[in-house]
């Protein structure tokens, strides 16, 4: 699997307020919904089809960690190729509007919504990017607002 | 693997506020961050040992999904089992103040900080809990705010 793609590496400086960016698609392959519960979320619903029938969902849905998990894919292959890569910061809000179900396809889009240099390191800088997943009806499946490090082309003076 | 341990399930009524609760603990396995990281995350980082040490973070470290993961997986396994399972409403903030690196043993506690009745069904409660990670030395690596479907025992009047 590819990592960064140096030939498009954004820098601070390269960055602009209220540009948005795309991504690859992934789909939802069921094999890997029940896997990955099984492992990391092993709930009836993400797990069982038959059990799922009785859930609060009605039908086997994707844990919302797996969807965090494929966004991150999407974000590390996409267009928003961030100079020293995707390093958090933090989360200020995630949400799941709409269950993730085995099928779907989903794409992410990278909305820069702040930048500033980074207080302590003249060598960074610091964003806030709006990162929003979709299934193929363009339906919001995932939303989180998040600060990141990025590296800048000069330093700070 | 287990999911929910039914004789200790948890609904709306029982939670009290404040109430701390604990859960197993996991080693953090090389090949597992690697094998993620290359499946979701992957970036050199998280992914090559050798090119790890050039970066930001000196040496590997798990991806921080792999880390969000990891800690669903001991909510799941833990000591505070919801009735009708960890269906999380969102995310109000989350953070990763310390790297997971391989070999870290990791625990968690899940403290209710707020419960209120659901204003459109009145068969489910709503709580906000703080999740907070830590590995061996006690140092938390971890931590997330989030709010919750419960179930009630009893439909709200």
């Amino acid at each position: 699997m590819k990592t960064q793609n140096s030939s498009k590496l954004l820098y601070f400086e390269d960055l602009e307020i209220g540009k948005s960016y795309g991504s690859k698609q992934i789909t939802v392959d069921e094999h890997e919904v029940i896997e990955f519960a099984q492992r990391y979320d092993p709930q009836p619903f993400h797990t069982d089809p038959e059990a799922a029938r009785q859930s609060v969902f009605g039908t086997l849905v994707a844990s919302g960690w797996h969807t965090a998990a494929l966004t991150m894919r999407l974000r590390v292959t996409g267009d928003l190729q961030l100079a020293g890569g995707w390093v958090g910061l933090g989360i200020e809000s995630m949400k799941w509007p709409k269950p993730v179900l085995p099928g779907d396809t989903l794409h992410a889009v990278f909305e820069v919504i702040e930048k500033r240099e980074s207080k302590s390191n003249p060598s960074r800088g610091v964003i806030r990017v709006r990162t929003s997943t979709y299934n193929q009806r363009e339906e919001l499946v995932f939303e989180t607002v998040s600060v990141q490090i990025v590296l800048r082309r000069e330093p700070a003076l």
